[in-house]
């Protein structure tokens, strides 16, 4: 296999991420600093309980991004360790970057900025926007490409968040419409700056094998797992953290059941689609996420589970192809069909619940769906501005014959079978 | 390959599922509801640390059955994809459906149905048994049928636990009994029931790959990791608690030892046998359960560990061979040399331990034997019942020749290589 | 192929691994017991607090050592199997034989042995030392082999971490250096008195491929995420612990995009090397462990883990090959890359944190300093000894043309494809 020698660039890379590692650490050396050390015993069980209370919780996110979310897509055969390493390093890089921005905020709020966990914890979440922001365009991109959406992505969804939680007074404790709608339409925007109105053929190296896919549904198995914790960690504890789990669970199991039950009537000879189930059974976690620990009744976290699993199905069906027909809209994982359409009614549902709740709260419901319009709207334009960045030349689009391969590692030319 | 047109009507699954989970829906909008939350601040406090308690081993427990299980049951190398959505749908579907008979049982006593994290243990506890059960006739069922196991085993389940923990008071902290013996009878019966007499020869596809053995490996060390968490989830917190987790962690490494010696002696050339390995090395963790939390010496951990693993090492070398040749007894994953052989051993030992921890508790070792013998009997019997209602030919059993393959997937079809 | 037939005595590993699980059994049954249970209810609630606050640590330690580890041995291509079982196996064995010892010392000194979760870890803690060593020889040793070495091992380990530990009073709370530069040590003198001055030609099965690579790479995610528990889990509860577990999550976090910088400079045309990418991201928290708990700025951890990263990524590049030109050194794993050169890193790092904290602590700076030579001085030594042990022609070495196979196990002789 003649394979034409790489042309860009390739120091890149080393240097931009080594500048940015130097100057995080210049950063750090300024300003960040642990809390001080209290000096009173019962003080330290105090912090020893609150510890062992978060960090459980924070583990089972650590294995969900690292793990689970970096399996999820090796479902392309031949570009496992590509993915896995791009998941990998983006969730590094856009920690270091979300813990940098932040605490540069807050510096100059409040001069010295104290680490603990929690602050890593809502970096993390930040770095989760990318994560599932790139699943758009994975397999055509550049290692480099990638940070760049991540360098983009990181302050857009502090901003956004800012405005969504703090100004709006948004309720979305497991960012259904924060993380989930807000990095599904910034990576459709980024796709679209990037790839513009060309259409693709089908890429023979795009369809999963058996053995991909098994991977990949691995990956969502250990993701629908934690996926409680996720939801839940940043929960009031007692009550509404208790409620936010048992919502979370109970969403779902409905959506894994749903899922088989929609994908089997609408494939062809009622088999199922492994994409369906990969995605689908995961749907009703990103619902849940801003009416999680709402007191409502447990049928309907239920309800949203299956619909949730069910609008996701049939994106997937019908709404994926469209899109590809009229907007050329390239969408590699389908995370309009996980992130957008359920984050969508999960909006809508955080809305309509707090109606029924009681009736002198519309005022919160039309914050939600304000929540919702800035999430899509801000997250939607900045993306195609990070998108159309993305064709600066020295970025080093790898060219379309080598797309999907795991081209990064050098061992991988000599690729044989599947 | 030509493959024959799937004959059977392939809506049943989607319909019948779908009908499941509106009917589910209706049931909890009706009678389901959660706590009320508690109105004082130290309550909160105490809510917070129960969850934090329960909710870690539960997470464990979770990753046990959808990961775990699901991995150790790829062995079958074209079946990786099945196995595994097989695995996570019978989990979802068998925990809500006991789920809603807990509830309607609780219900005709006491109204409105509280749930909590513990119902939705007990109720995946249910769920387990079908898990294990199914392991007799995999590879060569249709979902239809798999779903039809667990609508009857669950009922039955539900029952022979009252049976034997509520009404005759056997212990079993661990469901060496209750979970274990129970499933594996009822999964042997049902392979009589579906079976028959007729004895099948060796399917060219039922023999594991170094790879498939690898990834089952990989479920078994899995749930070996995770094995003390389910033990010791419904302890007395405190001593008991941590008396179960010691006793499983001793049982399983004294399992894992011996497992490399019984296998090494009793294989050609002193070679160890895979299967061996994936299921004695958790042998112990089954035969602990029923004594898991007792007042006993930390080295009948240890010797209970041994003898479960020597003969499930046994069970696998000679048994099932015989099982086959004289009662044509299909057992594809040998649960009964995992779950059914340690389980009666278990069970013995817990009669055993009463005995000699006191002498005036001759009536509670009675018990104990009492209990065993309901379990296998009510499994045997509603198994082999269920076993044949699954001959009905509308549930699409896959004929010989597609059996132990991934047609449920479209693309399996096109399945090159291993 | 043909193979020629095994000839050496093929009944050594069960017989011997027998004996050892007996005399194990007389050992427990003649002196250990558990802790007698507490009369109060208020003790209750303590030892239930106290469980909850170790055990999620624990769990995750385990997940490291049986999945994480296991799967990160797997690169070479033909020698999963057989690497997931050596490690558990090994595991298993040296956890029970450091729990013996340990409770022998103790009987001496104190009578009965009473046995709780914090004894297992600490015997566990031995066990790492061996899963570490043997990487230096992975491949090319039987099982017999492997255990002589786990048996040799433990011993020297716990004379050495008493030494180190207990008599000069080293702080190293997360075995930087007692586990992590000891076993390196331990391991290349095996390796040295094993296989003397022999150099190996590359053997054919060495080279990973892509698929046993990305294997390797999810061992490497799980040991990843999990560290910060393996490096926290003996602190001091509160503000120690919260400290070690952020310090060890930056150090790892920049471990992981210094490795990316570092491989992608020095591999040809900016690619990746996956064991680079493999061993470097671990690297910052193997430095970590001698001053995660110490009072230290957060950049300090940054920088730390930055540069171990650097260290071992020079080490698999220049080092390793150097140390096999010039001295006929196998370190098949690097070992001395990943637990060697970022152990001493840290070691030094951790006087120079104690010699800046305050002036008159120079004294406990130079503990430092001597501990890491009694850790490398020691182990070297016993490991050659060792490693010439290995030599004994009844453990049956396996001939290099059945080097780097599964042939432990029956069907691997069958082995097709990768």
């Amino acid at each position: 296999m003649a394979v034409p020698p790489p042309t860009h660039p390739r120091r890149l890379l080393p240097l931009s991420l080594g500048l940015f590692q130097g100057a995080l650490l210049l950063f750090f050396a300024l300003f960040v600093t642990y809390d001080e050390p209290l000096a009173q015993a019962e003080d330290a069980k105090v912090v020893a309980n609150q510890l062992y209370g978060i960090f459980p919780f924070f583990q089972d996110i650590q294995v969900m991004l690292v793990v689970g979310l970096g399996l999820l897509l090796t479902f392309l055969p031949r570009y496992g360790l590509s993915v896995l390493t791009h998941n990998f390093l983006l969730l590094n890089f856009s920690t270091q970057w979300a813990l940098a921005l932040q605490g540069l905020i807050h510096h100059f709020h409040h001069g010295q900025v104290h680490l603990d966990l929690r602050n890593l914890l809502t970096a993390e979440f930040a770095a989760v926007t990318v994560l599932i922001s790139v699943g758009a365009v994975l397999g055509r991109t550049s290692p480099c490409q990638l940070l760049l959406v991540a360098t983009c992505e990181v302050p857009v969804y502090l901003a956004s968040e800012w405005a969504i939680v703090t100004h709006l007074g948004v309720l979305d404790v497991g960012g259904t419409i924060t993380i989930h709608v807000f990095s599904c339409y910034f990576g459709l925007g980024v796709s679209k700056g990037l790839f513009g109105a060309t259409q693709r053929p089908v890429h023979p190296k795009e369809t999963p094998t058996p053995r991909s896919d098994l991977l990949s549904l691995v990956g969502t198995l250990i993701l629908w797992v934690f996926w409680p914790s996720f939801v839940a960690v940043l929960c009031q504890p007692g009550d509404a953290q208790h409620r936010a789990i048992l919502n979370t669970l109970l969403a779902m199991s409905a959506s894994t059941v749903t899922t088989v039950v929609a994908s089997s009537l609408l494939e062809r000879d009622g088999k199922l689609s492994p994409s369906h189930l990969q995605n689908g059974s995961l749907a009703g976690g990103v619902a849940i996420g801003a009416v999680a620990d709402m007191a409502m009744p447990p049928v309907a976290a239920l309800a949203l589970g299956s619909l949730s699993a069910v609008i996701c199905v049939l994106g997937f069906r019908f709404l994926t192809p469209l899109l590809v027909r009229k907007l050329a809209l390239q969408d590699q994982c389908g995370i309009h069909n996980l992130h957008g359409l359920p984050g969508i009614l999960g909006a809508v549902a955080s809305a309509v619940a707090i109606l029924v709740a009681s009736e002198d709260t519309s005022g919160q419901a039309l914050c939600q769906a304000a929540g919702l319009a800035v999430a899509i709207g801000g997250s939607l334009l900045a993306g195609l501005l990070a998108g159309a960045a993305l064709r600066l030349p020295c970025l080093a689009r790898p060219p379309e014959q080598l797309s999907f391969d795991d081209l990064f590692w050098p061992q991988a030319r000599d690729f044989r079978g599947i």
